[in-house]
């Protein structure tokens, strides 16, 4: 069983991924991005990223009900069919899922941020969470069937409603789940870069104890990143790839050990 | 087993459907249409239909790449998940799929359209094409295991491309497939309507015999749906119930015989 994570940037080769998935005797359950596509489709629709800041002085997007909108638009709707499409053209049988259908991904929404508006302390609730879980029966039904399942956000709250989710958490729940051998992580990268404005400082190998240590220095969205990763491999049963999505074939090329090789 | 169809205009009561059909105790699969929606986003996307004429006359809606990027983000996308979720909340364990995934449409391709351009005629292809069969062992293992399966377009043609097709189609694929009991057609009005220009003139009651006589009497678009409609009640085996789909509980108000009984 493999995991195969695709970054939702624009320079990714999916076509060279699927046709390279093809060819792969083992199972695989896909998790993809489209970042960069749902920012398109925002600009060009007029819904601008709504950002709260917070009181204690930190900003995040607030996934308000148009931002769930244009996720399922662009991740649930043309970026996961297009790569469906792709691998049906490759005879890959995928089934495209986000986390609401079958809830296949379940999670726990948001509490809410506390702002600061009209001089007042409120929480600001939007349509945001953390994966937490899979539905593994569902999962393992498809598969056991011949299907590869192809999954992206939104994910499912407690009540059933679409939130947005991190794709690192929903990994997780998936290798909780069923501990696949193999993550693969797709980039715009060659790997995990030492220094991020130098695309050859690739970091050839990194040890869970390393993972921790990077966690520990760096900040951000990147630090939400490293403690996904943390925690997804510190079992010590997984082997995870972070590779290059750019090349011709990038499952190829990941599982020859190029990019940064984390066990 | 129902299948219930949900019409793609704007008016459709989609929480009421949906509340209704979780205190139904039958299986049911549920197609729907998005066609509102996906004028509304392809207007503010700025790709506007592109339609051919015919060298015989006839002029129709090309659905070239654009065209299906629209469906994807409306039908597959915004809609299906809308609709997905809105199930989730109400306790049915939906799973939204289009013709790609899994297959679970499959048709075959148009062989284009003859066309006159630069005083040569040429055959137009586009990405349409009409719903054949569907994968049945997939919609079972999903009905089978407590999933109801919301199905809309695109289909996927015989070698894995999207494809629009007439949700009309799809169900009778469907029905031939699953013979269902019922079909409830959810439609912007109280029924078939014997003059179009008047809401109250809904005929409750048709025979299989009157279906074909009225397609002979109708042209263009309705008469694809009446002839859709009667290679669906020929079988004799199914009733078909066209109804409102604006009113409050719109799959009770259909099952009470409101509307136009085909049988």
């Amino acid at each position: 069983m493999v995991i195969v994570k695709v970054g939702g940037g624009s320079a990714i080769n999916l076509e060279g991924v699927v046709k390279d998935l093809s060819t792969l005797c083992e199972p695989v359950v896909i998790v993809h991005g489209a970042n960069a596509l749902r920012d398109q489709i925002t600009e060009k629709l007029g819904n601008p990223k709504q950002t709260v800041t917070s009181t204690s002085g930190y900003t995040s997007v607030l996934s308000d009900q148009a931002a769930i909108d244009a996720i399922l638009m662009s991740y649930a709707g043309l970026r996961n069919k297009r790569l469906v499409e792709l691998c049906q053209r490759h005879g890959i049988n995928a089934v495209g899922l986000t986390g609401l259908d079958g809830r296949a991904v379940q999670g726990e929404r948001n509490k809410g941020i506390r702002v600061r508006e009209n001089n007042k302390n409120i929480i600001k609730r939007d349509f945001s969470g953390k994966a937490r879980s899979v539905n593994a029966p569902l999962l393992k039904l498809l598969l056991d069937n011949g299907y590869t399942p192809v999954l992206t956000i939104p994910i499912a709250d407690e009540h059933g409603y679409a939130v947005n989710s991190e794709n690192d958490d929903i990994v997780n729940a998936l290798q909780a789940a069923l501990q696949a051998k193999t993550v693969i992580q797709l980039i715009e990268a060659g790997g995990f870069l030492a220094d991020a404005s130098d695309p050859d400082s690739v970091v050839p190998t990194m040890s869970v104890a390393e993972v921790a240590q990077r966690e520990a220095q760096v900040e951000g969205r990147i630090k939400r990143k490293m403690l996904a990763l943390k925690a997804l491999t510190q079992s010590g049963k997984v082997r995870v790839i972070m590779a290059d999505g750019r090349v011709d074939a990038p499952i190829t090329n990941a599982l020859a050990g190029n990019g940064t090789v984390i066990e």
